[in-house]
């Protein structure tokens, strides 16, 4: 939380301790609906309840809207039904669907029930999209407009039409079926001749998604065109709705929160002020089933006990094999995760890139393997061990880089998220490979060993 | 490449063969600028270089504006002088000076005498500041109006100023002496009475940032507050610039793929398409540096030689320690760097932070611990080789916990990137405490195991 936000939170809990409920609601109005939900969020349960009882519905809604999903959930259930749909009948339909989907179906329903008859109508349409798809960030509030007004004409229906729109810089030009044709922005009309037809002036080679485009892809396109606002259509190019950069920014900075946890073995986001029980929680399932690959992992030396009762200090350099492997495991994993993220990947160059990790792998293998070998032969006096330790880093990192590509990518033509092969499969990976292929060639060399 | 957009590359390639450059770039002015760009960029470079010759000036300067700075750099290399200032005449001046701050000092100052004078001396100005702040990111193309005009005046101006402004949505006003006194957007001007004062429709509640701000959070207020455009101001509060909703787009995508990558431990940004020659290159000296590390971890297990020699499955256990203190560093390390990119810690919140990370991998070392350790102890039949593997996890995690909260807090507070200290850097700690604390322990209690 910021500083600012803190002081006043202090301050709203003084107020309310003194039961000056109004001057905390006074407070809260004057505030950024952004901070106002910050600091309501932050207060004890029956103080958030308390505040959105006496509320008026307009600005408790508005900073209703700028909570994350589950912190509007927690709100739902302090609150009665009817105060619940009224403040959700404030909000852009978008935001109500991702709320409701974030509900029981019971509450969800409940809620739908007590809810204006249209409002309730357009959140549910909107709810059969799935959540991370261009229908499922999309808005249905924009502005479209007929082709044959005229610009002047085309600006006063702007200005009637902008409470309700949710951008008006972009106005989107249909035909009589609702059919997207062009797209004009607000800039291009202010700067046209008054009696000049939207026709004439709007782009007609408009950039537009599919209602089902993954929202990842809808945020490389934003983001490559730098547009504001993009439509959505369905598969006969009917208008159904615009995706705002707003959105996207969100879309973004999710995704790529995502994709940094999951690389890094988090499976559930957890804020640095999660409290400690719940971060327990959230990692013990991961970490247990860490523990299950490390005994196999582990398996794999004890297999090998002869081999290294006879030579122990096999057992210091094993682990240099398989943490060299994990570490090219996780940088290939990176690259490949990330390429994915951002586009850079199409499906039949899979094979090609896999191909190329494992090569950098055998090269870096090979070019470090022969300094380790080096080392290992002068430390050792043996120029045997020297070469099982430069063979086995070789191999052990065109297995990593195999994994590291092959992995992500094997995810991605599964449809399945690739950053979901997190850095422990990989490692494992790396791990067994590293020590079989260690203590498998010093086991075969052993005469030459010792 | 996009699928399209190779097709189109081939053909324009085809093209260049039979010596139909017009209609090649006949072909280029159809497109996207973006999409402009993707295709010159993968040609070759006497291509490229016949392509910009014969290019009028605005078409190939919008496509030389989408270009990373790095693809402009080579084009500049291609090119004479006088046609290199020309283009960048028609760009924004931050985009100018973007560039300009890639190029060797020679080349920079051969294109500013070159250019224009004005456009020169502002390209310069903004070259002044640091290139990941709000100064290096804002462009100095905006609209700013004076409070006393009224709605309809300022609409007349807005038209006269549209094509040099880089957005005319968000309006700013100042007082006479330049001060940053408000903003409106257009739609408020819009919908506003023609005759009202813009002092009385403004927002003087304008959210704006200092021109030493870092860019990150420039990006975290921007999605934070939803906007489009945000001020820029001096220590005096004279506006001297905005930053745009598609630059800080650019820079919450450099940012996380910055992240991603340093977490990765990949050093320098790699294409999944980068030749395989420039990712070994990239990553070669990190790899060395990762062998110093592994070598390190090894001497310690070379140190306990004997204690190995006298119980050979210990070296089956070592790297379980070893691993899952790995594992559960890298979580700390992604969950904390995270956070901090966020904006989630503050300073005097670190070492609670810290405390906190100590303590989930001191819960979640016992609890895994106990399994290990019943494990190890039903494997082999003694109970106190268990009770070393819970102890050395128990250690090893809460070092962990240290590591990969302290390591990242340490470089925050040292003002580094706290994305420095990679997994590779957290991962070295819990492989030298796994094996020291685990093999310290047998040692200790060595009579007990065998």
């Amino acid at each position: 939380m910021q500083e600012r936000n803190k002081i006043l939170l202090l301050a709203a809990e003084n107020l309310l301790k003194k039961d000056e409920l109004q001057k905390v609601i006074a407070l809260l109005d004057k505030l950024h609906p952004a901070d106002a939900a910050e600091i309501v969020t932050n207060m004890p349960d029956d103080e958030q309840k308390r505040i959105f009882e006496s509320w008026d519905i307009p600005s408790a809604a508005e900073a209703f809207q700028e909570m994350d999903e589950d912190e509007q959930a927690d709100i739902v259930d302090l609150l009665n039904t009817p105060l619940v749909s009224d403040i959700l009948e404030e909000m852009s339909p978008d935001d109500v669907a991702d709320l409701l989907g974030e509900l029981s179906k019971d509450d969800a329903n409940r809620i739908l029930a007590s809810m204006n008859r249209e409002e309730a109508a357009e959140a549910l349409k909107l709810m059969q999209h799935k959540e991370d798809t261009a229908g499922g960030i999309m808005t249905p509030e924009f502005v479209a407009l007929r082709k044959d007004l005229t610009a002047q004409e085309s600006i006063e229906l702007l200005r009637e039409k902008a409470p309700a729109a949710e951008t008006i810089y972009y106005v989107f030009i249909v035909n009589k079926d609702n059919q997207l044709v062009g797209v004009i922005s607000l800039r291009d009309l202010i700067i046209s001749k008054a009696n000049q037809r939207v026709e004439e002036i709007m782009n007609p080679n408009v950039i537009y998604v599919d209602v089902d485009t993954d929202q990842e892809e809808v945020a490389n396109i934003m983001s490559r065109y730098d547009l504001l606002a993009m439509p959505v259509v369905d598969h006969e190019y009917h208008l159904l709705g615009i995706i705002t950069i707003d959105d996207v920014v969100d879309v973004i900075e999710e995704e790529a929160s995502e994709d940094i946890y999951r690389l890094g073995g988090v499976t559930r986001e957890e804020k640095l002020d999660s409290p400690a029980v719940e971060s327990i929680k959230n990692r013990l399932p991961w970490m247990t089933f860490n523990l299950l690959t490390a005994f196999f992992a582990a398996s794999v030396v004890l297999a090998f006990q002869g081999t290294i009762g006879k030579l122990v200090v096999l057992s210091a350099f094993m682990p240099i094999v398989a943490g060299m492997g994990g570490n090219m495991g996780t940088q290939t994993l990176t690259v490949t995760t990330r390429g994915i993220a951002l586009g850079q990947l199409e499906f039949k160059e899979g094979m090609r890139v896999i191909a190329r990790q494992v090569g950098i792998g055998m090269v870096i293998g090979a070019t470090t393997g022969i300094l380790a070998g080096l080392v290992a032969y002068f430390a050792r006096g043996n120029p045997y061990l020297g070469l099982v330790l430069f063979m086995a880093m070789t191999i052990n990192m065109a297995i990593a880089g195999l994994a590291g590509a092959g992995i992500p990518i094997i995810l991605r033509i599964l449809r399945q998220d690739p950053a979901l092969g997190s850095g422990v499969i990989v490692t494992t990976f790396t791990d067994v490979f590293g020590f079989l292929t260690f203590l498998g060639l010093a086991t075969l060399m052993i005469k030459l060993l010792i």
